[in-house]
């Protein structure tokens, strides 16, 4: 059992906690807690570490038991901790005692094309980890084959965003791309339509048709798309708003837009 | 100019910004920032503070203008702050070096209702700030008629929840409700058509006409609406879901549904 903060394995879970240098270097990351290490694919698993106390309940006994099991074929250790360690190294308040280092996977853009009628979405600059994070959770529901983001946006990889993916970073492929024009001509050049969201889009987000190979491209928080992207769409669409409003959360206007897609989709089968 | 913390006045702030019970006594709360002491109804002000340095820039002077013109009829003071206790009390990293001390506003069942065909939210147990205040954001943008919460969800007032409204706290009609059933009850009998947000709904959240007076049920992030509310309701309905995702942020989820009647009602005129 691990008792000291000072043991280097503790030392390095701490780094790849709070550095995303850390986690790019290495290509790893942290999931905490039972839901988030219970939907991990096994093939990513590259650690685990469960708090001493961990193991009591019925459902940590079977996650316990599965990640054993794993252990020898995935090649990984499932190491314990002692809980003063675990609530040390751990990135919630009241930890669940469990965590798994995991692998950062890697997509090309023919994974988010693999499916037929794709549909994507492109982020431009995005903040806040918690819309990030819900951006992958809304995209998972509404059917999206894909999520895109520049540079600039927040590090997927942050514990805090990791957690609000509620488990889709699993499941829903994306790609950082170093060049969104680039992307985007590619996109193009794919068939794919771009639909632009914008407070001064010239059409409504319900009225465009997407139920063909489409994506939508979100800007930044503070200052929406900036204006090289926007005139690159094939559209830009805006989401009327009443009152006062001047805009709407960016997790929230990326829903709207792929529920509409979602929607579409489903009155046409 | 205030210079210290020890100031009874400063002393009194930080107890509104950390106390939702002293708000909560004192029918008083914080609006922090340019854009939100802007936005705020001259008739809620009951006392401003500025920062010694605020006033540089042409929007903070102007800011400055407006609220001291306003100060005597208003019968508030406009009083300056130290830099260092302002920045002590504000309850932001950045401070930008204005605040507003203003009153809660109190409104009853009939203003939310007072609109042909009303529009409501009804809320159970919300737990986080954020997605309160991006509830009152979407809501505005979707035309909201009001928003009405139990005892349980998460305090308004809080300054995270405050900020995240971007100053739709201002504009929305809101109640909070002792006993929510029998504000179920009121409202069925007003006539309004109640809808729950419900994994297991059985209809889809696109099929019911929600262009008369309408509500939306929401339920607590983690554990979805209780048994009571979800069955007064007129009708259960989900967001259809892909993949593994359980259930969808609740901001989001309210957002889509708000919006799905905002676009049944643009249509329809």
């Amino acid at each position: 059992m691990i008792t000291s903060r000072e043991n280097s394995r503790m030392k390095n879970l701490a780094l790849l906690m709070k550095k995303a240098k850390e986690r790019k270097a290495r290509k790893l990351f942290i999931a905490e807690g039972i839901r988030m290490v219970g939907e991990a694919p096994a093939d990513w698993i590259r650690g685990v570490y469960a708090a001493e106390s961990f193991g009591e309940r019925r459902q940590e006994q079977e996650l316990l038991a599965r990640l054993r099991e794993g252990a020898d074929k995935g090649g990984y250790l499932v190491e314990t901790v002692s809980d003063a360690v675990f609530a040390a190294v751990s990135d919630t308040k009241t930890p669940q005692g469990i965590l798994a280092v995991l692998k950062i996977p890697e997509y090309c853009l023919s994974d988010l094309l693999s499916k037929e009628n794709p549909l994507l979405l492109l982020l431009e600059g995005i903040q806040d980890p918690g819309n990030l994070g819900t951006m992958f959770r809304s995209g998972e529901g509404a059917g999206v084959s894909g999520v895109i983001f520049d540079r600039e946006t927040a590090d997927l990889f942050n514990p805090k965003t990791v957690r609000s993916t509620m488990g889709s970073i699993f499941r829903v492929p994306f790609l950082e791309t170093e060049d969104l024009m680039q992307t985007i001509h590619e996109l193009k050049r794919a068939g794919v339509a771009l639909y632009a969201a914008h407070l001064d889009g010239s059409v409504d987000y319900d009225e465009p048709d997407y139920t063909k190979a489409s994506g939508f491209l979100i800007g930044n928080e503070g200052g929406g798309l900036s204006r090289e992207p926007a005139e690159a769409a094939d559209a830009r669409v805006r989401i009327p708003m009443e009152g006062r409003v001047e805009s709407l959360n960016a997790a929230v206007s990326a829903s709207l837009l792929l529920y509409e897609a979602c929607r579409q989709r489903r009155r046409q089968k």
